[in-house]
């Protein structure tokens, strides 16, 4: 899968990301969609997978594979800090 | 899997619900963890998730398997509402 089809979700209006992943599918003919978030944002990523697939591309995309994982960066303060992040891969059916 | 060890994450203090998991593992000897969550608290289920196998059962426990979905429900007002959420399945390697 070389394409990228990424959406990072981040504070932007929630229907910015769930209409840029339908549009992924619809008029960009992709055939999957990553969305990608870290910390606080993984609930809403969670949600616009959900809304764009379920509402708005039902029985046409579903859930294909989530993974979780960590990232440890330094803050200002040169203290080590530790954020989760998700990828939810949706794929036409 | 008749077995039900399931962690629901909440507004408690986080390290309450890592104590949770670990603890199912370790004292319990359960096989496997289930962590759920919805609406908000599933990023805070992911940082649960993260922390407890990879910070304290390193090596023993990964993440094996992990579902999102909707529930419909009527809130007080008498609105069909949409909530996300997310059931983070912890294994014994």
């Amino acid at each position: 899968m070389a394409e990228d089809n990424s959406v990072f979700i981040g504070n932007k209006p929630f229907m910015n990301y769930v209409t840029g992943v339908v549009m992924q599918f619809t008029t960009k003919n992709a055939e999957s969609v990553v969305v990608k978030a870290r910390g606080k944002f993984i609930s809403r990523a969670v949600d616009v997978a959900e809304v764009a697939s379920k509402r708005f591309l039902d029985n046409t995309v579903g859930i294909r594979d989530i993974n979780i994982d960590s990232e440890e960066f330094e803050n200002k303060e040169g203290k080590q800090v530790r954020v989760s992040t998700i990828e939810i891969t949706l794929g036409k059916k």
